[in-house]
């Protein structure tokens, strides 16, 4: 968009007049609660107000909005976060939860003047268990620390993606993170075992557990799970572990058409089965825009068929199989079983026309080097121009169908050059979860791709059976596409459940739904 | 208990006093939404009000507990289950939703004059997509029913018990049913994509969805999973499925006492990991009981230490253990290394003190001898006596300690007579899910027995870091002991989210919560 950061926030909502102002006696209460230490945590608390120190909190990652919150309030534990969150409640003072802030739908910053809960200082040790095969954490751990303390005990965590060096525990609570290894290990519903959270009226609620089953009423931290802070924050989670795979082999194979990916992910379940672990497509553009350097092998993927602007369906696939299990010889084995199934199968389909040779990696330093080929597409992409990123999900046989479309609204009807704006596909294609991205390389074209894409992008969710969030959420950037997803009364039964959690409507303001 | 079902019904909470009677004026309202056509099903509802028609829907399948529905409303879809909810909520009458009826918490049944809302007519073939790997159902349809739809497209329903043959899918989703697979595959949390749900207000959600990835706003469905029926009736759901497995192998080991039984569960995950799908532990005592003929082998667990009544803690425990995958060759290979490791780790305290030699399934019909060796003990345990089923979890190190401890209370404070009166524990252990069964042999202890057992079981859960529920829910057995798991703080939410569901109280009333 042609907004600066402060503007865009203007542009998504106004300042509630029902929230109060911070006044120098608000922060005397906060600094009043930090200073003592926690009777759980033994540690003190911190509130930056100084105006260098909060600017990282005040604007999200992508510097797409900026807020201007007065104070960060660093709470150690629930007892404090319960004393904030309370007296907020009291005294009508807005506030939003925030995390390592690598969300990407404007979620966890502030708009206007609300105050920044940061959860950076809860960050003890993950307490990892062999037993009951679980880690608890706290909500500020930062998820590859928390990774390789599981690591170290011989257990996985269920739980990798790109910000996995920034990205934080409560967050990835709070917003149902999804990630790389979704397919295989199910979401943070199918992995949380039990929460401490803080409720938006300041009750802390005990729901930590290490329990696998675990019946007795409703199981309520679902409902914190993905409401993306705005029902209540989250301070610890427990969270279920997998034994760690001794064998983590690696595939890539080049396809020429969308029907071919369809049917090597139909194989791969039925060949891999148990030991799939990453089913990551990614279209030919999104990999021509990789460094070379990072390449780990002779570039493959033409682009010419983008760049013409003609023939947006006929693209080169590259899909990366990831398997993950207890016997590398057993799943070298099932590898070699799908590789030829798939060549018996699909053919001069399989290796683009007879250009390329499928890849296995040879050893764990290739491994990560293939992985970091899918993983940096959205870095390198973000650093090629403005960039508009959509997360949607589709049915699998639809995931590419949005890719197509956006090109057909760019350099069809818009006429746009696709030297300057480039379209780009690639995602979790075992969740249908497409990430696509438009890259305007000349930072010029602001103004007509906001007007073609939003709300294109959408609506073509709601007419194709897709959601207009995959994982990412809603934040504040899609809470006015949310009817395209649900239904009028969904959306009434989340605004019930909002008012009765949070009467005052102060935690985390503006955002996943609009202020009643 | 010496109670009759019906003093029972009484003794658990008496008629709430704002509830409505039912008149024929109300009868003719639902014979009137039930003779219409479904503008989707098609098809015409059925009210039963013959005294001897409802008398199977209006006492649970343990004959613990009778209601005296008057009415029995079947509707065909979830326009006809709004009308009669819109209906029920205006009229002040009360209702229970009511499925295969199977439940063991006396959860699904009247408990005073209720009417029964059966979902048993809807029941349309399930609809299985091989696209999306997930099939949907309508509520009414028997889980059994639902795995052999899937089991023709050559996918797995995630679900899977003894009840089978009777449970529906409804019921499955609304008590977060969990049997055996779990451990694998996790919970309806994990498993369910979306539900069609009519709200006790009346509105029908449609929160049906094929996606895998969707945080397009809170997910409502979780409320309704696992909340008994108590806040929606849920009339369809969507369900994720897997790759039906190529291999499908058992094994059957004796340990000589817990800790090997813990020992064996960390190889089985390290040396079955990714294709380990059940660990299912019995106690000697819960096989003595399984008549010989449907034992596939010599009779090996004795019972002596426990007719004796001396040393409780000596037990023989059987573990059988199944894998799943897709490859019999390789899950062979993993089998008999994991045989290996633990010969040489538990030596003669993994057959027994040498007695008896793992037994290794050498067809399917022997792996369903194995599985009905199990899933026959509650069967055979009810059918021997006046039985007390405890469905509870615990970390596992701690499985076996609650059936100890009331071996303990019973032969030891109470002096019972291990002859007359049984405590076995089986159960589901990955999940640290122990079913805990006293039988009455002679049926004569009853008052002893509901003295000395309640509330002591369920207060050794709190105090162990146990649940009162693991699969089983709450219903209104557990009810007035849900404090014991879940903190006052988290109760009174529970409350509140009731109040705002159903305002009135009339759905599903004295279960789960009492009455506010």
């Amino acid at each position: 968009m042609g907004l600066t950061a402060v503007e865009r926030a203007a542009h998504y909502a106004a300042r509630s007049p029902r929230f109060a102002k911070v006044t120098s006696k608000h922060l005397a209460y906060f600094q009043s609660v930090l200073d003592k230490p926690c009777s759980t945590s033994h540690r003190k608390g911190k509130m930056l107000t100084d105006a260098e120190a909060i600017r990282p909190f005040n604007v999200d990652w992508m510097h797409q909005v900026q807020g201007a919150a007065p104070a960060v309030l660093m709470p150690t534990c629930a007892t404090q976060v319960s004393e904030i969150l309370t007296y907020c409640q009291a005294e009508k003072l807005a506030v939003v939860p925030q995390g390592g802030n690598t969300g990407l739908v404007y979620g966890a910053g502030p708009v206007h003047d609300e105050l920044v809960l940061s959860t950076r200082l809860m960050n003890a040790m993950p307490v990892v268990s062999k037993s009951t095969m679980s880690v608890e954490a706290e909500s500020g751990v930062v998820l590859q620390q928390c990774q390789e303390a599981c690591a170290k005990e011989g257990l996985l965590f269920p739980l990798t993606m790109g910000s996995k060096g920034s990205s934080m525990i409560g967050g990835n609570v709070s917003t149902n993170a999804g990630g790389i290894y979704f397919a295989r290990y199910g979401s943070m519903h199918s992995n949380v075992l039990g929460i401490e959270v803080v409720t938006a009226r300041g009750d802390v609620l005990n729901l930590m557990s290490t329990l696998r089953k675990d019946n007795a009423g409703y199981d309520l931290k679902h409902l914190f799970i993905g409401s993306e802070g705005t029902l209540g924050v989250v301070t610890r989670a427990a969270i279920k572990l997998y034994t760690q795979p001794a064998s983590r082999q690696l595939a890539l194979f080049h396809l020429t058409d969308f029907a071919s990916v369809l049917e090597l992910y139909h194989l791969a379940n039925l060949y891999l089965a148990e030991c799939l672990s990453a089913f990551e497509v990614m279209d030919g553009e999104s990999m021509t825009t990789s460094p070379a350097e990072e390449v780990p092998y002779e570039r493959t993927c033409k682009n010419d068929v983008f760049r013409s602007g003609k023939d947006f369906s006929a693209a080169y696939f590259c899909v990366l199989v990831e398997t993950n299990g207890s016997s590398a010889e057993h799943d070298l084995d099932k590898l070699s079983c799908f590789a030829e199934a798939a060549q018996t199968k699909l053919g001069e389909k399989l290796n683009g026309g007879g250009q390329f040779e499928p890849i296995l990696s040879q050893s764990a330093a290739q491994a990560e080097q293939l992985w970091a080929l899918r993983e940096g597409i959205p870095v390198h992409l973000a650093s090629g121009g403005l960039i508009y990123k959509y997360d949607v999900a589709f049915p699998i046989d639809k995931f590419y169908g949005i890719v197509e479309h956006t090109r057909k609204i760019l350099y069809g009807q818009q006429k746009m050059d696709p030297d300057e704006v480039i379209v780009v596909g690639y995602g979790h294609f075992g969740d249908g979860n497409v990430h696509l991205n438009v890259v305007d390389l000349t930072r010029s074209h602001g103004e007509q791709l906001d007007a073609a894409l939003y709300p294109a992008v959408y609506e073509y969710c709601a007419t194709h059976g897709g959601s207009i969030s995959a994982e990412h959420g809603v934040g504040m950037q899609k809470r006015d596409y949310l009817h395209l997803s649900r239904s009028q009364e969904t959306i009434q039964l989340m605004k019930d459940v909002k008012v009765m959690m949070d009467p005052n409507g102060i935690l985390n303001p503006y955002k996943v739904l609009p202020l009643e």
